[in-house]
């Protein structure tokens, strides 16, 4: 995955154009990815697709032309979706146009910043470059944007790995960013990587849910998907936006709108498992695109998951999310914990008991650990009656792996045996 | 408001008669009140309007006709609603009639009793007059009380001023006891203020909701109200006993009977404006008019506010609660803190969200900072996010002001700017 | 009842046979009990009824003919429903038929087993036999076990007595084990005191709900009285399973399965009369019957009342609970404990107010104290103006008890008290 990152790193994405094509491009090496393109002028719920943005070179030279602000050096430096510009201006003339950290960790540490939707353009600097441009208020600056709008299209990529059943578990990664590595390049290569694993697995053996990846620039994007898709999100089971996913620290879960639904008590199992290593944090309406699939029309069952909060990321949208942040073993880390959270989802259930008169009996079928010989039930028949006496259409395996207080693996398997036995059937 | 309590102390009211009237005349000075006089005898749920009672005098006046107790120095000396009698009693005779504190504050205070749909006559006296009763057991007192009851009706007073919605919130003073001041002149200056500056701003522009404030006798006369308004009861969106509000001391609000309705939460808001200088007690079926409120047939949203409770306030129905007591300072601030209360309950709104696939776009309709442009969203945008986010027809102004730890007049900011972009409309 | 539990001590209670019918015979001279029985072969849900097994001798012997192990001892020495045998083992073969206790409190003492519905035979024996078996590895035992299963019946006796209302109070006490004396011999004489005591006050006033007082085989009894009743379990209004009844210890209760219902409610008031001596356990699908009453094909509102828990008991299934660890003291306050509920669940009601639309006038009712003439109301009026404000139909007397925090006998007196005045009618 840190390879995937090291190639993508580099790439200029924004919310339109090459650099997004570009990455979906190079997934698609690694997922049945389906690249969909919305025309520009589309009307997607209150918003239109834009034009398409593209930006060859930009740079601020000094009156001897040597470029002390050059976006071939790092394309944080241009705004995204700046206006193109071509003037000669002093420092106060361009000033307005500038943004920089106030307190930076270093001198040459660059903001990101994105001019979608306004009819701006401008420049993000470090204090040394800004140090450099302040010194001769006399000097004309050469400021050049070389960048063009023009009618296109936005593009998000997909990969849908259809299961025995139309309820969907949706993994989301915004794409829009530039060269900023854990936002969300992470997310990026962990959503692919567990899609890849998906599709491995489905060769051996059908998934029983369908799985939805989606990678869109955010917002807008998340807004494009949801419109093209308005008709399927009534299937949408459970769902995550991934995000700062490569830096090491405690995970983080944004609970969904509503705050009780599969995603947020299927975490709440998690975490359990995880010896209460995760924390979850309550909904709010803003940060990524779980605002979108919570908005009042939508309120999916969709949550977020981080390993840092945006405000605790002190590398948060500047150059600094760079790929040193990044460690190899964290991105495993996380890979290995949505593992065991889709293993979750994949054999959550709503079971319903087929023998609901009294307990039926367990000991010709198996399920009979014979009572006295010990002073406690076993776990796994304590499970085996949780589940009989709580499969009354009303409670899921996570519901009951709650009150339980039961490991997900005995749950599982008990409802498993449970169902090979007849004695519990799913609604699905 | 101390001007006014002054002028209405002397009078003798009580459940009906000559002091209610008098009072109620006085309050239409400051507000266009109307004063319904319901006739003796009629019925009202299960009771039945007693005959008025009238007194001229009453005394116990020793052999040599001196006045110990004197109606015309106290008017609490008389029990209210007690019988006419006119006999020569010895002490012994006349101590049941007698009632006095046991742990009076000082010699000279005097309690209030009310002898209200009993048939019985009572003198109310202090310590000091007690002593001098009891010198001389062979002494025969006068004991007169002129009184009479007669045909005549109940009186309350009501102004309503209405709103562009029927919606009413409902401001409730009783008005049936005599020279006492917290309790509860205090409740019926702060309502007559309240209503007069309410007449005030509709000259300015329409009040949104309708107001009625209402001055009648506890218990009978509350029933009494109910009875006559039973067809607009559906209309009541809030309201407030309001009492014992002349003395300093924190703001103590007895919750509604269902204890979760506008008035409550409401509440809940204001106490966190106040940083929590306020305080709720659940709701008990006795205490002020709000049990009759809050009976189950009718079950109104309606609490009760005071600064201190009966319990706790200990000039409670004794001559003690005089105007001494009652600091204009602190009907000030109670003003002040009612109309804050006002200012939310006619702010409050049940939003819709007219644009709910996804967020709207705030940017052109000047709703939207510029994200990057600082680490935290301002509080504003806040606002805004979270009343499209819960703008689904469950929750109100009330419920996303708590569920965003926001200021009210943010909320209120936020609400008024997404209808005038036509974000949000109002249910009513 | 120490005395029936002497009585009933020795014989040898199994799922089926002799030793339960004997133990009802004895109870029918204490109570109107029906004794039921359901032939072999029966469909009682998922279950069918056993073979009767009856056993005459069991016992290991050595080479010289000495009865090492010998069920005329002890009935506790073979596992209930062992299969016969009569064959000579060494200690060797003998071994993975023996039960004993790891961690005997005593060299003497013997566990309980039972191979009901298992195709096996066991025998149960103390630290101090198992030694004597050991002694010679080439010893050949006598091991026999004079057997037999046969058609014939599963017996269960039922106590109906018969209230105003067919609303029914279950009582359940399992009666399939040995001699054992805590569990359950304390059950089945408690529960036969009661009904004892309800039979005789029935003579003098009638019963207001139906009593059922079921004496059955755990587990395969309780299923099979469920079927047998399945169209009246709607009637069962609160039941109680009894068990564990002898030994001092705070009372415990462990919930129904909805953990709200009448039977919940009923003991959270009771152990709040008893100043919270008594402790509530959550409800888990083991343990006792309640797990088949709480089966989600029922979902009844039945609890289980307890002294001590199976896993606090350290005698538990053992030969050491014996009637030396029952105490006539505790049986006689757990008797007290159970009236006192009995007396709740009795005169607990659904009222529904007459008179809704404000407080009806107490006074000429005699539900009247005068206002003022004391600090606080008399917690009577307390319960008067509770029950009249509650009324409506949602909450019953246990709920309004709970709320106002008052003792059970005012809510009961001031319920009858507003019943007799016509102020509230019962829903039944």
């Amino acid at each position: 995955m840190l390879g995937w990152m090291r190639d993508l790193f580099p790439l200029h994405r924004a919310q339109t154009g090459v650099g997004v094509r570009k990455t979906l491009r190079y997934l698609q090496h690694h997922l049945p990815l389906e690249v969909h393109e919305v025309a520009s002028g589309t009307t997607v719920f209150d918003w239109t697709i834009p034009e398409e943005w593209h930006i060859r070179d930009a740079f601020i030279a000094d009156s001897k032309g040597q470029r002390i602000v050059d976006y071939r050096q790092c394309n944080l430096h241009v705004a995204s979706n700046s206006q193109p510009v071509c003037q000669k201006l002093s420092y106060a003339e361009l000033e307005p146009h500038l943004h920089w950290l106030t307190e930076p960790p270093s001198l040459d540490t660059v903001p990101y910043r994105t001019m979608f939707f306004r009819q701006e353009w401008g420049f993000c600097v470090s204090q040394r470059m800004l140090d450099r441009l302040k010194t001769d208020p006399a000097e004309k600056f050469t400021v050049v944007i070389d960048a063009t709008f023009s009618p296109g299209s936005l593009s998000y990529g997909e990969a849908i790995l259809p299961g025995q059943s139309r309820e969907t578990i949706l993994l989301y990664a915004h794409c829009c960013h530039p060269s900023l590595a854990n936002d969300n390049l992470s997310g990026i290569v962990v959503a692919t990587m567990l899609g890849k694993q998906l599709v491995k697995r489905a060769k051996q053996q059908p998934l029983r849910r369908t799985y939805r990846i989606v990678f869109a620039p955010a917002t807008i994007g998340a807004i494009t998907w949801l419109a093209a898709n308005q008709a399927d999100l009534p299937q949408v089971y459970a769902g995550l936006i991934l995000t700062l996913l490569g830096s090491s620290g405690p995970f983080i879960y944004k609970k969904s709108r509503r705050g009780a639904t599969v995603i947020d008590r299927a975490i709440e199992v998690l975490w359990r498992e995880l010896d209460n290593q995760g924390r979850t944090i309550p909904f709010a309406p803003w940060g990524y695109d779980e605002r979108q699939f919570g908005a009042p029309g939508f309120d999916l069952p969709v949550g977020c998951l981080m390993r840092t909060t945006p405000s605790e990321f002190s590398e948060y949208h500047t150059s600094a999310d760079n790929l040193e942040k990044i460690q190899a073993q964290t991105l495993q880390e996380t890979l290995k914990t949505l593992q065991q959270l889709l293993t979750i989802l994949e054999s959550n259930d709503l079971p319903v008991n087929q023998s609901p008169f009294g307990e039926p009996r367990l000991g010709p079928r198996g399920l009979y650990r014979p009572y006295g010989a010990d002073d406690s039930l076993g776990r796994f028949q304590e499970a085996v009656l949780w589940i009989l006496n709580l499969a009354d259409g009303d409670h899921d395996l996570l519901d009951i792996c709650q009150q339980g207080q039961l490991p997900w693996k005995l749950v599982s398997l008990a409802a498993e045996a449970l169902r090979q036995q007849g004695l519990i059937k799913s609604v699905d």
